[in-house]
């Protein structure tokens, strides 16, 4: 990547690298605390004002005593275990690379523009997602966030405070929440959904546009199977004596899959866990996940009752995220103004969704993935396009913070 | 427990419980160096001789310098995590309160009476069984017992290191295997399996028996499947378009079972690996261990046709251990000495089958389990019998080392 978006991206292009290709940033980790640190550099490379707010986000300010709401733009640095290079970053990355386009041609802001890195929006490590955004608007209580522990037992508090971030005032900003006026989370496409009106095309490849804008994240949630067997040796215990979690659990996935199938909506079992995990034993206990999406609540419950009833499993759902509909005036002027872009939805959740429930007018700009591959060590976005991306936050803060 | 048997058991009550209950006692890990340091406490009271063999085996003997072959006794102490406080142990405290007693009781050993402890013998941190003893019969080569990793990456060789055992001396040990003239391994029973002619009854329980011998181990192997998929987002991957490697896992887990109904064998996944094991990503790869025994070689052959047949994957075997027959003639008089006790095969692998695939006359005394659990927190051996446990290994020393 030889582009200003590719060379800062670069910057991080060995920050978390694992064996197995990809990037594992997992909130809080050392790798996490490195990509803050690039922020900053980002931030002070261009003479931007940096501060950590009291959830642990980190700003950049350009132009932050102009008496009016700011213009916000940014994403994310951590990533899933495994993730790509782009999901998240390029979202920062390319915000400073405007911001810097920007200087360069002599462009002074009337509002206050800033660049946001919302912390641990992945929620790969504790298991909730868009942490601090949610504690930023209040959505998350601090009570809970504090108590999330990650697969080593520690609280979300612990690593909060070993980062330098008091866990005693973290909590709705009421404060910053009244800065923001309105917030733009460029963002890697990732897969490829229909796009509205025009073709119908499926993502942005087959629409053969290199940015899109999203209108509204589907509905999604997170529901939580604990299964209990009785733990016996495995070279001894007779077949019909056993209650072997690990084969509930196998039927179980085969349900989710045919329920997300016969629904048309999208369902996935991505992590397990298996206890004691040993070859030359039963499982006593064993633990899975599943991810529900649809375009439509409906769909998405009768993925789950399907499940319910084929395996008779007891889903404790662990986190429920409604349609959320960004700004509307937000998305048709970005349309708009980028040349009539396809507007798509987004199957993913993100941190400008997470705004926009709180009531700021949100909306995002999604740069073309061309197998639509993300979560991934294969992500990938063209150079070029990610240049459209920075072209496209140039234009949106001429129009919007003129 | 207030047993000698029990107090000695005792005093290893604490050392390597886990929080879910059970025992985490895994090879060279420190739980296992202090389960080690209690075994020199035991011997240091009876006075025995204590040495660590070439292959991190411990030894205590007893009139070492007779100048006979010895008839030793022991088992190990490594467990599986969550596993009993049992497996193991038992036959190692049940040889120590034997000793004592007979030296209680006046009696000397007309040739050497030794008590081993052979290191990993469960294979649950490197995933090889029985290393210490198969390393000392030449069963496993030093080169690919050294590379052996556990799931952090450290090699065998490393941990014998740490934990003083020099892994340039691993290797078979022919002087130490000449003074062997017989093992005897006392054990728990685990799993209920069909006692030989009279009654049948299936396990000690049934039989109505304290004690037992077993004159064989079943035929058992463990076999690795990779699963090689498309790590993806969850929230934007059309079910059509995935390839999830979970959902391959799911369809052999199941087919597993299936195979070892029809063929009544005994067949388990009980760990499973998944990459990246994130909440919202379709998973990349998963690894799965396929652990199958049954009476017969063919048996089990039939398993895993079924699998291969079923669901098209590729069973990598990692080790195939035919069927052991322990020595006739020990085997019958022991069962004499002790009362005609019941005679059953073992379903489960240990370092007395080791020996006796090297030429060494060897032999098992089973103490009833009433559930038959095992590998398990909720193994259990009622005290009384136990006793009976250490009984018949008084008989036996005061027949064998006469």
């Amino acid at each position: 990547m030889t582009s200003l978006v590719g060379g800062l991206l670069g910057e991080l292009a060995d920050v978390g690298r694992t064996r197995k290709g990809g990037y594992d940033r997992r909130a809080w980790t050392g790798v996490d605390v490195e990509c803050r640190q690039w922020f900053v550099q980002c931030a002070d490379a261009l003479d931007l004002d940096v501060e950590t707010d009291r959830n642990g986000n980190l700003w950049a300010w350009w132009q932050p005593s102009l008496p009016r709401t700011a213009l916000v733009l940014g994403s994310h640095l951590d990533s899933v275990p495994q993730g790509g290079a782009y999901d998240g970053p390029l979202g920062i990355a390319s915000a400073f690379a405007a911001i810097g386009a920007l200087r360069r041609d002599g462009f002074t802001p009337g509002r206050p523009v800033a660049v946001a890195a919302f912390a641990d929006a992945e929620g790969a490590r504790f298991g909730a997602a868009c942490v601090g955004s949610r504690l930023l608007t209040g959505a998350l209580r601090r009570e809970e966030a504090l108590e999330l522990r990650d697969d080593d037992g520690t609280t979300l508090a612990e690593a909060l405070r070993r980062a330098g971030v008091e866990p005693e005032h973290v909590g709705r900003d009421e404060e910053r929440l009244q800065r923001i006026g309105e917030f733009l989370e460029l963002h890697i496409e990732q897969g490829h959904l229909p796009t509205r009106a025009g073709t119908g095309a499926l993502g942005l490849a087959a629409a053969g546009a290199a940015v899109g804008v999203s209108d509204r994240i589907w509905p999604h949630g997170r529901w939580r199977v604990d299964l209990t067997g009785q733990q016996n040796h495995a070279g001894t215990t007779p077949m019909g004596a056993r209650r072997d979690p690990l084969v509930r659990l196998a039927d179980i996935v085969l349900a989710v899959r045919e329920g997300a199938i016969a629904a048309e909506a999208l369902a996935t079992v991505g992590r397990v866990t298996v206890s004691p995990g040993a070859v030359n034993a039963v499982a006593g206990s064993a633990t899975l996940w599943i991810d529900a999406r649809a375009a439509h609540e409906p769909t998405v419950r009768r993925v789950l009752a399907h499940v319910r009833r084929v395996t008779g499993a007891e889903l404790l759902e662990e986190s429920w995220t409604a349609e959320t509909a960004f700004d509307q005036g937000l998305t048709a002027s970005l349309s708009e103004i980028l040349g009539a872009v396809p507007v798509l939805p987004s199957g993913a959740g993100h941190d400008a969704g997470v705004l926009s429930l709180a009531g700021i007018p949100a909306a995002m700009i999604l740069v073309r993935n061309p197998t639509g591959v993300s979560h991934a060590p294969d992500e990938h976005a063209e150079d070029d396009d990610c240049e459209r991306g920075v072209d496209a936050l140039v234009t949106a803060i001429r129009h919007r913070a003129a």
